[in-house]
């Protein structure tokens, strides 16, 4: 349902965006990567948005990190052409990759295969990095892979700048339980993407990008030596897994569903509210964490969290509250109408089920941003 | 991203469905509820699609069931104003209920405390349904609370048509595991809001609605003696989760994911998709049933099941295909490229990640579907 920016229905639920929050964390990532000197290529893939695009690149390289072709077509439209796709290219998606550079976007894919790497040669030069498994985690070759060295001369045959460089992905790092576990999960990161782009320079084929990235290995490593850039997204907005890795604080996370009580069940001790997994996802990424936080954690009208109050189940538009089990605290006191936010399990997920934020500047004000969606 | 009903991208992922199978679940439960003598008010919330609305209530009463407002704005806009909003409804909304009603729109809405039937009393009539809880599930009045008949005289007293009856949703029949139990269930249901229904009347107040139903109670029950409607929307397309509890087979489920094959961890016996959470949802609900579909099970592109190719993990873009654990069946040879379907677990939680259906007809011909989204 549009609305425009003069009218902003105070319905529930709905996706509040603190922007004070989202500016602190992206100043945290940016101290980091000068700290390691090494530039940011922001993944658009969580907040999807041109308004937070925007507020993320403010000063910095126009050049983001996208997972669908979809949202490389609306940042192209928005004026942020450089533009890494970094999901595997399939061949029917080639056309689409080919269109966009053609009308100036320098839009970048990846493959993981030697056979993919020939299908794009065959087309003409299309820059291309190969996807490099650095945590066994889920695509990508190994860095030791013969195959590697294949796909990048297949590549490299075709032109120059048709075959780019190297990147990976630590999505391994999730499961780090240590702050040690996140800086050697970050230095993995980077010796298998280094050890990757060495073989392929060994068999005399340039390899000038080397890319790496994940939000807890982006604000965990010690070293980018011999990287060229950093991604990272999940960071502008952090959430519950980010908090329970220790990568964040809970006060750190940005993005919360607003949602309003609509009924109580007394003899059971649960208090029901207007947002169920439609608004907050079926994400439960923190019930293999130490503290299981169910479907997210309650906080106030203002953003201060309950303690020990959680949702613990979900159905399309109905959120159960109830306090954490073994919790000693009492269950608070919720009036009908009551406006409480949820943090969630993972911003990601909860973000894509809603159609804009409502963004919330440092004197209350509230603005609509935009979101997209699709393929 | 838009695009008209000319050009239809062929691209992956995408939602199908397969509107014989549509008609076929549609005739199913047309039939059942034929011969039970009730009229259905069938739910929109999995479909949310005036298009699919137009073949649900062909020739039948134009009166659905809808989970948001903005769904009841949606319907009514498409000429459906025959509407309940099934969720509890709370203070802030009641202006927008009543907007709706003021254009022409017979919406009724639904809450369970005396606190809220008198809020509503002090506006003026809206009509109104108690829910009643049947299962101990979610939301409700006991149909013993003494509370019960207060509300409905709260609402009484406004005048004829404010109190319009009594609702329930057996949302506990989920959790059956043999049809005896499926059935038992619905006689549940039907019991609780009959005994509901009576004693709001044994204190002189008429209680004409008795409304019921879930996707499996309305399915299996032998009896609608004493309810006047049925309610029900999982069933027009069916799901993994419905064909584990037995309400339906794998063949009957008419919506899938359509997918393409990005690439091959050989060593792991992993094939990579580019569907993930993304396009099928982070719903598990078979995680808990006897047969745990992963996050969805694996067909050809003509939908024809690949035994035991199932969806062991999702990323946001990305699915990992492989065997069920311990299947004795060998992972099928399906080059980069090869086009699949996905079968969800959760026909409304996988429909609400994709903006419009590839509705496709007996003849293969394919129709863009319109789907909603937001509150």
């Amino acid at each position: 349902m549009k609305f425009g920016e003069e009218e902003l229905p105070i319905t529930t639920p709905a996706l509040l965006l603190d922007i004070g929050k989202l500016d602190a964390n992206l100043a945290r990532m940016y101290a980091q990567v000068d700290r390691l000197g090494v530039p940011l290529r922001p993944h658009m893939k969580t907040a999807k948005s041109i308004d937070v695009a925007r507020r993320a690149l403010n000063g910095r390289p126009a050049q983001i990190t996208v997972s669908t072709l979809s949202e490389a077509r609306y940042f192209a439209e928005h004026g942020i052409t450089d533009i890494l796709y970094a999901v595997g290219v399939t061949p029917d998606k080639l056309a689409e990759a080919r269109a966009l550079r053609n009308v100036g976007v320098d839009l970048s894919i990846i493959l993981d295969s030697v056979e993919m790497a020939e299908a794009v040669a065959a087309g003409g030069a299309v820059p291309t990095l190969l996807e490099i498994d650095s945590d066994g985690h889920r695509a990508g070759f190994a860095p030791d892979d013969p195959a590697l060295v294949e796909a990048a001369r297949a590549l490299a045959s075709v032109g120059p700048g048709a075959f780019r460089g190297v990147m990976t992905h630590a999505g391994g790092s999730y499961d780090c339980r240590s702050e040690e576990a996140l800086r050697a999960a970050a230095a993995r990161e980077r010796l298998a993407l280094v050890e990757a782009a060495e073989r392929i320079q060994a068999s005399s084929v340039p390899c000038a990008v080397r890319s790496a990235g994940s939000t807890p290995t982006a604000l965990f490593a010690d070293s980018a030596e011999g990287l060229t850039e950093l991604r990272a997204g999940v960071f502008m907005f952090q959430d519950l897994v980010m908090a329970g890795l220790g990568v964040c604080a809970i006060d750190d996370i940005a993005v919360s569903v607003q949602t309003s009580v609509i009924g109580h069940q007394a003899a059971k001790e649960w208090i029901i509210v207007d947002a169920g997994w439609m608004a907050m996802s079926r994400d439960r990424g923190t019930a293999s964490q130490p503290i299981d936080q169910g479907y997210g954690l309650v906080c106030d009208a203002a953003g201060q969290t309950i303690s020990d109050l959680i949702m613990v189940a979900a159905n399309q538009e109905h959120g159960i509250l109830a306090m954490r089990p073994g919790s000693m605290a009492t269950l608070p006191q919720l009036p009908l109408g009551t406006k409480l936010r949820i943090l969630p399990n993972h911003a990601c997920a909860t973000a894509a089920q809603h159609a804009a934020y409502r963004a919330i500047g440092a004197d209350g004000a509230e603005l609509q941003w935009q979101r997209m969606t699709g393929w």
